[in-house]
């Protein structure tokens, strides 16, 4: 089972009311690998045979100016729009805003998006992507934890390297969610000259101190399983149930006090089963996270897990050099990525900002995002 | 070293304002332990030989009357005012509105605080408890997880068998942050006869389904220690790195983004240690929450963790039973009871609110306190 953030939210019993377009037959894409036979890091690590995979839909104009980047968030793949086949249980992510007549409209751009380096879904079949779980060539074995720290301007880098073997010269936009918002922000403060525009959705140019803090408490279940061993775990057995812990503090951090009052109350898991009766009695609200992490833990590995949370402790955009027209969409009642700072980084800028509302705090970037779908038309248009 | 809320925030570098009357001498309280030969628990549980143990100030006036009981908060004790001892580094937890003179008047009051069933601090040395780390009477042996499930409301039958032993018929109030508000409603919900008034700081009537769900979060690192053994530990050795983790996860929650980009901005652990450069290199606000974490850990135990995690989401007062004046005091930035929670019940019961403003989202409770004097003296004067 292929686990999007879109179908693990559906799985949080979160109703998404699906666009009118969703009726057309999909859009179907194609994943495909981009290799670099090596990459050295921003702290000067070196991985060879770096591959990530991509998709792609729209065609590439003449002088190759209407490519459009989106990059993913902390636990999403380069499957932000379409589908690979018409009977996939979903779309990507971000499909209610991209794809043919959508806002960000694949009829006049040409739309492009990878997987990240130390991607967290390695086990998701279309998944391409080079982290500690990838063979090390030197050894023979999987890197584990002597894979070199990446931070965001290494996926920035592995993306531009991409973006130029199509050889495009310069992005008219680069636009992504999350973590995907610290990268389109990383594009535009490290390669101002290659960034037409920016749309940041759900995040901020730079990870704050007090999420630098929780990125650890997300990390933290991972490295107490005993399966974990140091991150040498590939042929004894993963960590799953550290990892699933982890998974259910991103999946509730993620979302919002609303979301679980309207979706859950505080309805017992099982009738008769009162949770004041028995430890083991749980609230609906719990074993529903405990469900989705461990369907999101099927596809995901626990090293790349601890890779992610460093490189977004690492995120650092500065936002005085982003010069670029800047589209800002965030989430006032955002719990990952507060609110003041968003609008503190749009006054630098000198960015609009477009808020959405709905239930589920950051993920609304998600769920809500055709709120925003007229005004990323415009300013793409412009 | 004797760890309290005071000195863990103090150890986080948040300067505290101490008020003026901190010059003069210290109040010095007497930690004294109230027994019950049995408890029934709400769920039928039984538990033997009970103990809590529980400080006092001021005197109980002669139709007794006159007595404020103060109830804490999840990992607090009964040490809410007062030294033990002159020599002792800092005094309770709410020592700024407690006392002769402060807004909870030890001239006028009898101010009494008891620690609850379960309470985390088994190894603090004052601390008098029962919970899974005290010894089953029927088999000599500490009882780890056959502990009986307790909730907010067996803390607060435990704590009326403590009132009347002392032949009180009425309290004039009861107050509490956090937990212990919880604690203050579920006293007024349950025994209104008893309860002249409520004063609730930081802190809802009943858990909401997202704090169900964080709490468990919270909990995650224990059951994950290898060492933990499904509660079997008291021979073995406590699951110190879980307890850590777990400790850490509580601390961040209850603090806020402004807290920590004004006391550790992304300065780095160590100066020259770049925390690009390598995975353990790191920023000051992971060590900080470590060591605060570490310190923390040594007087708690992980079993009580638990049992505490369950008592709160089980807590479920209904303010509508809730026929006494109250008074709500909360932190409009608190990440752990949501403002607009607050607000309903305030308005469900018809209470007063009193809102602390400070860097220190949920902590305003005890870092900004003082802001609601006035009115909590004026409303217990009533």
């Amino acid at each position: 089972m292929r686990v999007t953030l879109r179908s693990a939210i559906l799985a949080l019993g979160c109703a998404i009311a699906l666009p009118a377009f969703a009726q057309s037959p999909a859009l179907i894409v194609e994943k495909k690998t981009f290799d670099m036979p090596a990459y050295t890091t921003v702290a000067g690590g070196t991985i060879k045979n770096v591959k990530i995979g991509w998709q792609s839909a729209g065609t590439l104009n003449a002088d190759k100016s209407n490519a459009i980047l989106i990059a993913h968030f902390f636990s999403g793949t380069s499957h932000a729009f379409g589908k690979y086949a018409e009977s996939d249980a979903a779309p990507g992510y971000w499909d209610a805003i991209i794809g043919p007549g959508k806002a960000v409209d694949t009829n006049k751009y040409f739309v492009i998006s990878s997987d990240t380096l130390v991607n967290l879904n390695v086990k998701a079949p279309r998944v391409v992507t080079t982290g500690p779980a990838s063979i090390n060539p030197d050894t023979g074995k999987p890197y584990g934890m002597s894979f070199p720290v990446v931070s965001i301007k290494d996926f920035v880098n592995v993306q531009k390297a991409l973006i130029e073997s199509l050889g495009i010269k310069k992005l008219h936009a680069v636009m992504g969610p999350s973590m995907g918002a610290l990268q389109a922000y990383e594009w535009a403060a490290s390669y101002p000259d290659m960034v037409g525009r920016v749309v940041a959705a759900i995040g901020t140019p730079s990870a704050d101190p007090f999420l630098i803090g929780w990125l650890d408490v997300w990390a933290e279940p991972v490295r107490l399983d005993p399966k974990w061993k140091g991150g040498d775990y590939y042929d004894s057995g993963p960590p799953i149930e550290g990892l699933k812990a982890a998974l259910k503090a991103i999946t509730l951090h993620a979302n919002h006090w609303e979301w679980a009052t309207k979706t859950f109350g505080t309805a017992p898991a099982e009738a008769g089963k009162d949770p004041a009766a028995a430890f083991d009695n749980k609230f609906k609200v719990q074993t529903t996270l405990d469900a989705v992490a461990t369907t999101r833990a099927l596809t995901s590995d626990a090293n790349s897990l601890l890779y992610l949370v460093k490189a977004n402790q690492l995120a650092s955009a500065d936002p005085s050099k982003i010069k670029v027209p800047t589209l800002i969409v965030y989430a006032p009642t955002d719990l990952v990525f507060y609110p003041p700072y968003v609008e503190q980084a749009a006054k630098t800028i000198g960015a609009e900002t477009v808020p959405l509302t709905g239930p589920n705090g950051h993920l609304n970037g998600f769920t809500a995002i055709t709120q925003a779908g007229e005004k990323i038309s415009a300013f793409l248009g412009r």
